[in-house]
């Protein structure tokens, strides 16, 4: 779907993908062609489109990935959001047709992501000369509002951190409780008590046993777990 | 703000306004004109206006109140919102010029406020007969996907209740903890343990005690909070 083509107007969606990696919370960003700035995976909304479809096309076509772990969090709506003149100069770089449709302020859907680092495969959109993984502790210049928009998402999975068991969708289908501890932890920016979580996390009786992993010590060896239905809980 | 006149195209706002009275959770409904539905206060976005300060232009219209505890919570944007035959109608009745303009799939933007119920003038707008509170368990018969939205904004309420005390907005200045424990337990639709609840509430530390409430025995006679700060925390 093009700039401008049976397009709602002035309504955009803007997607932070969480990923895991190294003991770090990343997230995946676009360098602006010709421009200073990086900027989330977003893009716009059909007429005969739903904003939820509008966001999982989006993310198909940054990640290659088609059954993602999503949630609307904000719409970010603010006067002054716009930034005219940059949405000018990406027009005219860019040599842009649709440029007098995309020189007004809009009003952008949020959503975040959470994906299996592993599994995606980062790939540009036509604006853009690169699609990659930063450290969300190590971002760099960021155009309009996105930094605030990074930051809402990260507010928001954290309070949503308690109400569903969603950080398995930034792990590999398979993992110890000390690593989904990990995930928390650096999520949360705090340090966890190791029998408090992994007694809480068990309670929920979500999680299968399937192996213990092999570290050369087997009586040391922790226990693997996975998801225990057999799709991550999307719809949870 | 009239009809399509200079307003963003296709994005409308609509606000789930909850007011405590008579141990009962209440909605602010208005009855569309000639028609069988009710609906939620709502409006449009000026093309100058932030979507925080639609949404608060609208509920000073609809309330009289102009400082009110308001977040948004969700954008909703199915592809078959619009139910387009029944904004035709509701056109035609009103015999609106802009009716082409509002017979397109809209997205809306949704915010709930919480209210003291006994400070709200409630006024309906150009298109309704009349503004006025319901029980949200026995509500109308509602437009669209409203009852969705006010499904969505209880669902949002009862989580962050755990995280801001905003309860306290629905009830007048002065208030015991047997009255801010009844507003609690009707909003999650569960009874608390009475000390367990108070202990919790007091250890915030966010109340300040001011008097006892005069119930003809002094000895029994429950302290009147008020919150600490001289606003209430709509920036809490």
């Amino acid at each position: 779907m093009k700039f401008g083509e049976n397009c709602i107007p002035q309504v955009s969606i803007d997607c932070v993908v969480f990923g895991f990696h190294a003991h770090q919370l990343k997230v995946l960003l676009l360098r602006v062609r010709s421009m200073e700035y990086y900027a989330l995976p977003g893009g716009f909304v059909g007429q005969e489109e739903a904003l939820d479809e509008a966001a999982q096309r989006v993310l198909q076509e940054r990640t290659g990935l088609t059954e993602l772990y999503l949630e609307q969090f904000y719409t970010f709506g603010q006067r002054n959001r716009g930034e005219i003149e940059m949405q000018q100069k990406l027009a005219e770089v860019n040599q842009l047709s649709s440029a007098e449709w995309l020189q007004k302020r809009f009003i952008s859907v949020g959503y975040y992501a959470l994906v299996d680092f592993s599994l995606v495969k980062a790939t540009p959109d036509e604006l853009s000369d690169s699609c990659d993984w930063y450290d969300i502790n190590q971002l760099p210049l960021l155009m309009m509002d996105h930094h605030q928009m990074i930051q809402k998402a990260l507010d928001t999975l954290r309070i949503m951190l308690e109400y569903k068991p969603i950080a398995f969708n930034l792990l590999p289908e398979n993992f110890t409780i000390a690593e989904l501890q990990r995930v928390y932890e650096t999520i949360l920016g705090k340090e966890l008590i190791r029998t408090n979580f992994q007694r809480k996390i068990l309670s929920l009786e979500i999680l299968e046993r399937i192996e213990k992993k092999y570290t050369g010590g087997a009586h040391k060896a922790p226990y693997v777990y996975r998801f225990k239905s057999t799709k991550k809980p999307h719809e949870s």
